[in-house]
């Protein structure tokens, strides 16, 4: 057998990676077979399996590439002077996101991929690997982000940087899973909706003080 | 055939949802087969039969059943003077919703039950249906909500409180995420962040403004 460079080795795999991340992100990965990788990256059984032996394996690889570029991007506007707001960073982050993975037609292609990730987490231990090293990491950039916040007093100091890093986290979850389910909502909508959410002033006293009467009540 | 009440009726068919909701919070409903429920509720499968066709019908009963729970749950405390706080709201809401399912030992388990809904809608065009007019049902709720902070003050009059209530919706849906995927968060450590984050005060001027430098940059 001829001997292969890396560099070969490295594009070959670059290519499939390529290749089977653009039928995901068209058709999903649950409806995406070995053979619309090779067909689509026009590669033969033997010299994808070289590289990945199941589908499996690629799914958990694309997530990895995936998740890495998500941590690119927020490492790379977090460490903005003065720190990005929340919604800042969202469509900062998904702009990036989108370019990575190649923007499908249909606005739901994306968050549907994503959906189908987190349900592969329950049943393939790899990419549940992959998925856990990733939302740590996140959790990692957005509590230092949050310290910023407080250092600047735009987050009471007293508050727990780390359940504050895990709502704001779960804020993009659940737009992706609204996309999925419902479609409808623009990133710009929900930039809006995540810039009022920072911006509520619920007063302090709310709780132990007495019912305020200036307002009307919900019915 | 013996004539039957209207009481029978409804009887049985509450009997069967009751079992069939044990059986999918104890073992998720991929894993539920129609054996299991017919088992848990101590029915002839004729007998179950009679009221639903099928597990998927089941399973859109069952979802309709927890969505209206939810919903009376909303009707109940936002009614309150003055309104609950995002925070109040999730903690007495949730309380309702462990109530009504049966609160199961795992506390991942809800979460992911929920998550297979949201998998579900993908596939069964009755749970699609189900959990949309849920969803509707649950925005308006939330619209009334911030409409009534918006009257106290609590949130900027300016703001789309459609897409206020969509992001609100947000981070409930991604703390069900959080907790399918990877546990660990408890509800009160939610609310804490919750309570965090509609408490921030992220300066209006800080977009257009020059960078200020009272404060630490995030790395």
């Amino acid at each position: 057998m001829a001997r292969v460079s890396q560099e070969h080795l490295d594009a070959r795999r670059r290519q499939i990676l390529d290749g089977a991340r653009r039928c995901f992100t068209r058709n999903g990965f649950h409806a995406t077979s070995m053979q619309d990788v090779l067909g689509e990256v026009g590669l033969s059984a033997g010299a994808v399996y070289r590289y990945f032996r199941s589908k499996d394996e690629i799914v958990a690889a694309v997530a990895a590439e995936t998740l890495e570029c998500v941590r690119e991007s927020y490492a790379m506007i977090t460490a903005a002077d003065p720190p990005p707001t929340p919604d800042e960073l969202f469509g900062s982050v998904l702009g990036r996101l989108r370019e990575f993975l190649g923007d499908p037609a249909d606005q739901r292609a994306l968050p549907q991929l994503l959906m189908q990730v987190w349900g592969e987490t329950l049943r393939n231990p790899e990419v549940a690997r992959v998925l856990t090293k990733g939302y740590e990491g996140l959790r990692a950039q957005w509590v230092q982000l949050i310290e910023a916040y407080q250092a600047r007093g735009w987050v009471d100091p007293e508050a727990n940087s780390e359940y504050l890093a895990r709502t704001l986290i779960a804020t993009v979850q659940g737009y992706f899973v609204q996309q999925a389910l419902f479609g409808g909502m623009e990133p710009a909508e929900f930039q809006e909706g995540l810039r009022a959410l920072v911006s509520m002033r619920v007063p302090d006293a709310h709780r132990a003080g007495p019912a305020d009467q200036t307002g009307t009540a919900a019915r």
